[in-house]
């Protein structure tokens, strides 16, 4: 069974030429072969192509009634006799392309709804699509070719680049974003951080929240979570960065590019992180601290020190991973230890 | 005093009888008699309906001054000489059913709001009440006596079953919902789920998000809660399972009957839970993992491994309770022993 | 470069009069000069304000730019020569009160924008604007100078005191709000409590969610943030209290006045907690608690038991904090024992 057409529309057929194009593998065959559409292994029939690219999966390829099936020159020799096979560096990778042909994304259709409320002030770009009860504010400007989604709201003055999705209802206030941004529903751009200070009378008053946030290109935020504005300086997200759902962006943060941060992850106000670190799911780092380029954080972490490039950390508070690992296996022997009966306390 | 009834509206005075019938319970007393709410023991008055089925209320109980007491045969000596008593198998659960007498669930009112707007190729079931602002896309099929509440998205070609509550603000797409699903405010259907692969240029590129979610009859998902859909299989909530507040649900999760999700849990992609399992608030399971049914995890666990049916699981990362626990006693000797005035390490 | 002006506004310039008014400080010069606006100290020029309390920046203080800088007593003798100083008892307090004279807080515009929906019943008070898309339903008894923003609903019956913020796409039912409270983009106010039993089918059944949310003047609420109403009793915040984003407040909790819950802390149904609790990033508590006035609990921390006033928490499950780091000390010490090449095991 290939992939679900309910919501994606019907596959577009293609010829092994334009699959071996887009994948960027080698293969032999008619090239005029025509495949119907994308499937995994155990349900794609013998007009789906496929995709193996890890050893567990080796069983699954081999048993396979796939059409055509993308792989690694390592497991090449698992693919059925029946299958086509296309070499590729990256078998995901390749497929991610390949399925784009079967199913493009969804491209902007380039209208307004009547619903829209749009003020005057805003600057539209060219080709991009306004979907119903969106609410574009004063000053905006918003690039072409973009997908802004069912009640969404594009606040004061923001800016949007070329090519952005901003799925249904998301705010984006006091921001300004790149190129090809994608954020999911419900996620909250740009409200005030979390900073207060108590006055003489025990009552906290709000410090001020000036600053603004900035998502480098290709930044994709996930459904419902929230990153704010900068208290006086800004919050900065660097380009190709990815942050799962429900993930927690506090002011002033500065991330580099291509960070990961899955799912409920919180990052406190003022921290940085450098070049691709990557931060596993309910992980958290406190603030005014630097987690260098590369650095893996464990789910469920919390990183109250400054991290070194490259590092792994784990548990909570962190340490090196390593550390954790040998920490944990010491805790094990004296749980074991204490499992047994016990001679009468010698001390 | 009884339930607030500024926003339940007057409750419906309910004879003896009545409660009876609906609480399944036996009792004594002028089947006529006439009641007029239900309130908590400590505030209910002689027209009140209450309840008792834990030990530690007993007290509270024997100084009620409820007019009729939801009570189990063990905690029936503890009701007050003024009080009636009805003698119920669970006095949570016919305290729910009584109160449902007293404060019906609201119903559909079966009107559509001027405001929404439908797409004219959508399918509206009979008695379904859309709210102000709603947008109902293209091809969507909503079933009988459903509430879609304000500002909710239904996308292209989503299904929903009879008899769903989809609270104000919430985005339902790529879905397709049984019976009596009940969605709370802001929740996040079917977004596309957090599968990327680096390209040779050190750039992500979305791995291909082409799967629906679906979810059983009666599923129950919280307020800003998010399930992402499959990314070529399905992500799928069994039957009457039911997910608190801000929990995240990735993409190709399964879960069997009956799952509890507390708060803020988090499961990540392709992990399977069996029936009725149930995983306490902010706990997480990495990705590609079996959780069998009936296991339990403790809040704030982190389960890393598979997890063997009818377990409770503890710690982060968790094991067996029994362990968890022996080792944090072993812990708390160790921290105790550093605390008294050292002698001179003799190692 | 001073705060970012186009999501404020031009900067208000204003003179030293009344900055030190404005400040509470001291300080000494022509109380006729003009400065332009308020900056960090690493970014101000010689017509900005800028502020230095905490020793680490007294480096950045001695070699900032500012034109004026607001500074405590301690650190008054880094301010460099070319700046007049304000000697203040918090140079961050005083920083807020100044920086809102450059760039007053919005206020509302009395406005109410044709595309909300606002049922006839419904009361908005005098001098409150009502954004775009806004559902305002019947009952509902709005104060005066309320901002509400796009997308809120505000349900039935609702009140809401004298000038409160109510943030785009914000959800408000059953709920009763204090003078000023704020609420951040998203936040879901009032919808059911998590509770229900299983009958004797093996199917959930909620459990009557008959109460309300109170919440008490000044309370702010972060963006995505979940505040359920109460099952029986009601959920109450007092007045003061400030949650961070994508928090989770069940049914029945309690909360003292100026409580501070930061971003994605949990706190379980029917837990009480005194005055000025601090919880910090991730941690969470157990149902049915009390945490007492003024304790404070560290990140991630799992409360499991009742906590005194005052103390400090740490781990999960937490402990006192000192216990905590004395049980982390002794851990790392086996940590790095186990780490020495191993005799043969003596035992």
């Amino acid at each position: 069974m290939a992939a679900d057409v309910r919501f994606l529309g019907p596959a577009r057929p293609q010829n092994l030429a334009a699959i071996l194009a887009a994948s960027g593998g080698e293969g032999a065959g008619d090239l005029r072969l025509v495949f119907r559409g994308v499937a995994p292994l155990a349900s794609a029939t013998g007009e789906d192509v496929s995709f193996c690219d890890s050893r567990p999966y080796a069983q699954a390829l081999a048993e396979s009634h796939a059409g055509l099936v993308l792989v690694t020159e390592a497991l090449a020799r698992h693919v059925p006799a029946g299958a086509l096979s296309v070499i590729c560096t990256s078998a995901i990778l390749a497929f991610g392309q390949v399925a784009a042909l079967f199913h493009p994304p969804r491209k902007s259709a380039g209208t307004i709804h009547a619903s829209a409320v749009i003020h005057p002030d805003a600057v539209i770009g060219k080709g991009t699509e306004i979907g119903p009860m969106a609410v574009i504010e004063a000053g905006a400007q918003i690039g072409a070719d973009c997908i802004i989604g069912p009640f969404v709201l594009i606040g004061r003055e923001v800016v949007l680049g070329d090519g952005c999705i901003i799925h249904n209802h998301c705010s984006v206030t006091h921001a300004l974003l790149g190129k090809g941004v994608v954020l999911h529903a419900g996620a909250r751009i740009g409200q005030e951080g979390f900073g207060f200070v108590m006055n003489a009378q025990g009552r906290f008053v709000t410090a001020p929240q000036l600053g603004s946030v900035i998502l480098g290109d290709d930044v994709e935020i996930g459904a419902n979570s929230c990153v704010d504005r900068g208290s006086l300086g800004d919050t900065v997200l660097g380009a190709g960065t990815r942050l799962d759902n429900l993930v927690q962006v506090g002011h002033n943060v500065l991330t580099g590019r291509g960070c990961v941060l899955v799912a409920q992850v919180g990052i406190s106000g003022s921290t940085s992180l450098g070049d691709y670190v990557s931060m596993g799911g309910q992980s958290g780092a406190s603030g005014h601290l630097n987690i260098g380029s590369k650095a893996r954080i464990a789910a469920q972490a919390g990183i109250i020190k400054n991290v070194p490039p490259g590092v792994e950390m784990m548990g909570s508070p962190a340490t090196l991973k390593l550390d954790a690992m040998r920490a944990a296996l010491v805790m094990r022997r004296l749980g074991a230890a204490s499992r047994r009966p016990s001679k009468p306390d010698a001390e």
